[in-house]
């Protein structure tokens, strides 16, 4: 049994409050008011998102308190990524089983506490309270006015890219959770990049801001790259054409799940936080360049289209995708 | 089963976003991106609170779904009205059994959103998920700088005031679960307004804002108001006195539980959502003025004091009082 709930958020948040070493003077009053006192930077939009994360849901019952911290923070960092924004600040709704212990509480305060450090986002406020494990993140960020990068702007013709290799940590997730269909395949550092891209996702936030003025749409991968990009097109008013060749596959994993199901889960999985947007053709030579800044692969998947229809192709020929996503609401991927 | 997440969002949570007759010009981009993209007024700060309610814990199982999402949205206005806030803009971390159905959600809309709409609040963003009903609500609003109100800046003899007649909300959910001690006792208008105070607590927002520059310290009542008061005494540096004989108790309270019982239910009950503050003595003629503009009564209750010792006194002699206050995390008051 944790200690009350004021003595948890003392001993275990306070400190990431952005007043003891997270360096945010913006942070007029953090932790231990009804709220908290920020101080926007003149002439900037501010950037809020908030998400939520249930135990059997959206990770596996008892998955590492580290992890839960990262992703918990993470997945919302993502949202501020694919808008190209600055973050800066958290707020953290914390529900916890009566049965959480304090080596519990350390290691998901490390995992937030350590992702919140390197993007210098301070902890500002939240609420703890008991009951079923589930997370709720809120983040603000800034962005300058018009720079925003939405879903809905996307031209036809325009290039649909992706950062990263998506469908690592959906199988990274299958690793986790003892697939008999992947037991033993690929090497153990293969095994472990995709658990670690599951456990550890993270978020774009460099290349976000490097496709300020230069990205038409972006979107966070977070349902599966084919109902994402769907998502941008749909948004856009547009149709959408992709190419099975295109996805990019790492070796980790074609090697622990083949070829074949590392395409199905670089469509449909949809743990990644990468990034897939938009950009129009006389703007891909530059697409090295923003991989350069962002510090990760940028590929050409396919592109915009005026004619509606979603469509896959593989050698040439049309056939199904996973546009619909994951429903976080219907289905339990998790459990 | 409700429809999936996309619909339901867009069914029921996309008119609330300020896009659609909230008139707020200042949501740039509401719901159905991957972040809200907002425009603070220059030069005031930001406040910004974080609020968790879980089923069987701030609610009892199988509550109105319309008071759900009332109070939701009012224990995080709340708080702002505790800094001397005005609100903007809200966003909502849902999570959903999968027995929900379109009634329940038509109604716990509307519920949120008459509130939302009340306080000139947009609903710009948030996420819905399947699992134990759990709803996280963050709220922005602002202050010009410096004149937030604090629970730390209270000095020694100061008075000590709270609003509204605390205690009513916990009555009234001891009816709700048909506490057998309150049977039959009271009018049935009685037992209905103390019903009402915790299905549909109103947060005291005007309050708020007239006690700005007025109030050298506030806090809202959402753990009890010796407990809250404590708290703010505490963090004021002060010790506290109060006076059992100057609680204001409603002709409900007392006619449902009798006057001792009401008297504890102001002591130690945790939903009502009214502001404690604290004001110079020399500013006591100007309670009856607050209390006009803010439209509820305001009381004075006792003092804080250079002695740091917590005395609640009751005929002059001192007694015990649940300075403690309510541990959402320990206990589980609503299953």
């Amino acid at each position: 049994m944790p200690p009350g709930e004021f003595a948890l958020i003392d001993r275990w948040f306070r400190p990431l409050d952005g007043r003891a070493g997270q360096g945010r003077p913006d942070v007029l009053l953090g932790i231990g008011d009804d709220a908290a006192l920020l101080q926007p930077p003149a002439g900037q939009w501010l950037v809020a998102a908030l998400d939520t994360l249930v135990e059997g849901r959206h990770f596996p019952p008892g998955s590492e308190p580290r992890s839960i911290g990262h992703r918990a923070l993470a997945v919302n960092l993502s949202d501020l990524a694919a808008m190209g924004a600055t973050p800066a600040w958290a707020l953290l709704g914390l529900t916890l089983p009566s049965t959480t212990d304090e080596a519990w509480l350390q290691a998901f305060a490390e995992g937030l506490g350590t992702l919140a450090a390197r993007h210098g986002v301070a902890l500002v406020g939240g609420d703890t309270t008991g009951g079923p494990l589930t997370l709720s993140v809120q983040v603000l960020g800034f962005v300058p006015p018009g720079m925003a990068l939405r879903r809905d702007a996307g031209q036809p013709g325009d290039l649909v890219c992706v950062s990263g290799q998506p469908g690592e940590a959906a199988l990274g997730l299958r690793l986790l959770q003892h697939d008999a269909t992947l037991s033993g395949a690929g090497t153990a550092a293969q095994r472990q990049q995709l658990r670690r891209r599951f456990e550890h996702p993270e978020p774009r936030l460099a290349l976000g801001l490097a496709l300020r003025g230069v990205a038409s749409a972006c979107i966070d991968v977070s349902d599966g790259l084919a109902a994402d990009a769907a998502k941008l097109a749909r948004a856009s008013g547009c149709g959408l054409e992709l190419h099975t060749e295109a996805l990019p596959l790492s070796a980790a994993m074609c090697g622990v799940a083949g070829v074949a199901a590392a395409r199905e889960a670089a469509l449909g999985g949809g743990d990644d936080y990468e990034l897939c947007f938009t950009l129009p053709p006389s703007r891909e030579p530059e697409l090295a360049t923003l991989a350069a800044r962002a510090g990760c692969a940028l590929t050409v998947i396919g592109q915009l289209t005026a004619d509606p229809a979603l469509r896959l192709l593989e050698q040439g020929k049309p056939r199904s995708a996973p546009w619909q996503g994951f429903d976080h609401f219907a289905a339990e991927r998790s459990e």
